[in-house]
């Protein structure tokens, strides 16, 4: 292949042609504030509506709930601070799941050591949290349940709806981070009872550096930035327009392809899972084979480590992870790999590949036999 | 005139072509995750590096002591918050003055609801802070000295060396909000005794949704985004690598130009109050007339109203301000013009041309010419 075969696009994707082209004008001769109030700055602020709209639609919900930030883990931030500080007077008991992203693990443990109390629910071996377990865990003192929508390195999606339903009546604030979900699978958070949720544009080939966050009508979340009265007083700094804009063209785009691109997406991950097991002795599935993300296959190879096999596919000019991108360059296994309880020598060999809506049936196929011979050698190495 | 005449560099810039052509790559083909270990990914980290030492160059600091943030505002909620809870064992009295911008101010309000105490410096009537009643409010419990390096509004500069100079052997941190100043005039916070030190990039005709915080060696701030491992473990979050490659590249522009720039603007900046106080009467020129930015003109003029003068020159194809960016819309007058002493009458006719080292004679000319006949008919109107 002369050019690379990118399959890591839950690490990050590339900005769409229709995106940038939609950021150039903003990058450009319409840099203006939107707080001033003369045309050239003042013009740039139905830009931000605009986008503000496009997320919206894809939600289903109001305009106003969507709040700019400037990606996933200040959301995430955002959302669990700012849940924290408004009821701490109600209570200091969060529940959220342990294969959470770091940015909402190591949230929780910064309010940990500021006195609130964390429960952390367990998953089951697919990486699907026990519902039972988070109805047993809930307290009239809890004041946040912050799941996510699917898991970022397994893919593993999970019951959102029927978390819910499960805290309708119940006063405690219900957070997801869908950073690897929006866009690529429907979510309703005013009809699923959501009430706080997180996305970051450059998963879903917006660009780097904007996010949001969505909050529903009438929950007063307090301010994280504070500062200027952009965004309703409740996220203070000068817009990042450009980026805004982006994020708003790549939303639509991804709300208006969705379908077509679930339809495509699975049929190549279900394509490549199969040539894999089939081919390939002594692997193993990661997470679940039906709840999963559309584009997500993250397999384990017995005798192998994920590491090693990242840097001999990139040799063959094929792009993929072996654990979050976050953690990558970390010694220690992947909490998530060791939250579904897999032995430390199957969690050593997993390796992650995310699909594209652009990824061809050709690069699947070229990776499948490039992969088979790596992991042989890799194999006969560890022999030797 | 055919195009816009943009006088208000202090409410942003736009990106300079060799900025922009920097980022685009990386808008395009290079959109790797710089936490990813195959190649695509990781070369971005030297990117990253690249611009990190582009902009300690401008400070003459180690490369180590650049974080990057999402804005200005970011980095001030992170010097002043990190400040306070770094320190919270040892004092919780904060120093600050009047005239900083409200993500300062409105950061120092939030920790006064969490039970820290803060001096608000008093200026005189040029904005300059009192250094003998900082000396005074000094305390052994005080932890965070935090003074701007220049105002926004009316451009007054500092006595941060005198302050610097005034803390050493004190424990306090030393801030300065340097977004006004950073890239126009020299700053050396390691010569000079700042502990931190927040700029914005949009600010230096780089890319918005970037700055970045100066964080002195050894200084353990505590992260205020917590994640994923980037920057040092200090700042989670996917590196918005664009935006980080075209700061860099802006900070290196606006080192190199700074002497020719600032003779240039201080030039015609002196240039138009000269001809503005000659030629309309009634003016006052607020701030101080030498301590005072390159590029900042703020003149009020009686019997006018700001925001209409600002609506009347930008139909003459004009961009100036009448107050700070981030509170225009705010029926009340500035903070800033307030804390000077300005009368209400006088304060309310205060119009901001801030200049830019793309700003020429010509286009000056034409705007005092405009200015003149502009007041004169506002002025008529009021009488009627």
């Amino acid at each position: 292949m002369d050019k690379k075969i990118y399959l890591d696009h839950a690490a990050t994707t590339k900005i769409s042609d229709d995106v940038l082209e939609s950021m150039m004008p903003y990058l450009k001769e319409r840099f203006g504030n939107p707080s001033s109030i003369y045309d050239m700055g003042a013009d740039n602020n139905s830009a931000l509506q605009n986008a503000r709209q496009q997320i919206a639609n894809v939600l289903s919900c109001a305009p106003e709930s969507i709040f700019f930030t400037s990606g996933g883990t200040e959301s995430d931030n955002w959302a669990v601070k700012g849940s924290a500080e408004l009821q701490k007077s109600r209570g200091r008991h969060i529940i959220t799941s342990r294969l959470e992203h770091h940015a909402i693990l190591h949230t929780c443990e910064y309010l940990e050591e500021k006195g609130y109390e964390v429960t952390y629910l367990d998953v089951d071996e697919l990486g699907i949290v026990k519902l039972d377990q988070l109805e047993r865990a809930l307290r009239p003192d809890t004041i946040l349940v912050s799941v996510m929508s699917a898991n970022n390195e397994i893919g593993t999606l999970q019951p959102i709806r029927q978390i819910g339903r499960m805290l309708k009546g119940h006063p405690a604030f219900f957070h997801t981070d869908a950073v690897q979900a929006f866009g690529q699978i429907p979510i309703y958070p005013e009809e699923w009872g959501i009430d706080l949720l997180s996305a970051s544009s450059h998963k879903f080939h917006g660009p780097k550096g904007c996010g949001f966050l969505y909050v529903k009508k009438n929950l007063a979340l307090p301010s994280f930035l504070h500062g200027g009265r952009q965004e309703s007083g409740r996220r203070a700094g000068t817009e990042n327009v450009a980026a805004i804009v982006g994020m708003g063209k790549a939303a639509e785009l991804a709300g208006k392809n969705m379908n077509r691109n679930l339809h495509h997406i699975v049929g190549l991950r279900d394509h490549m899972i199969h040539r894999i097991e089939k081919e390939i002795p002594y692997t193993h599935l990661n997470g679940s084979r039906n709840h999963r993300l559309p584009g997500n296959v993250n397999i384990s190879f017995l005798d192998t480590d994920g590491e090693t096999l990242v840097l001999m596919m990139d040799i063959e000019g094929v792009c993929c992870s072996s654990g979050s991108a976050c953690t990558s360059g970390q010694a220690s296994p992947s909490h998530v790999l060791e939250s579904i309880g897999l032995e430390p020598e199957i969690s050593k060999g997993a390796l992650r590949f995310t699909l594209g809506s652009d990824t061809t049936r050709e690069e699947i196929d070229y990776t499948v036999d490039h992969l088979k011979d790596i992991v042989k050698s890799v194999r006969s190495m560890a022999k030797e």
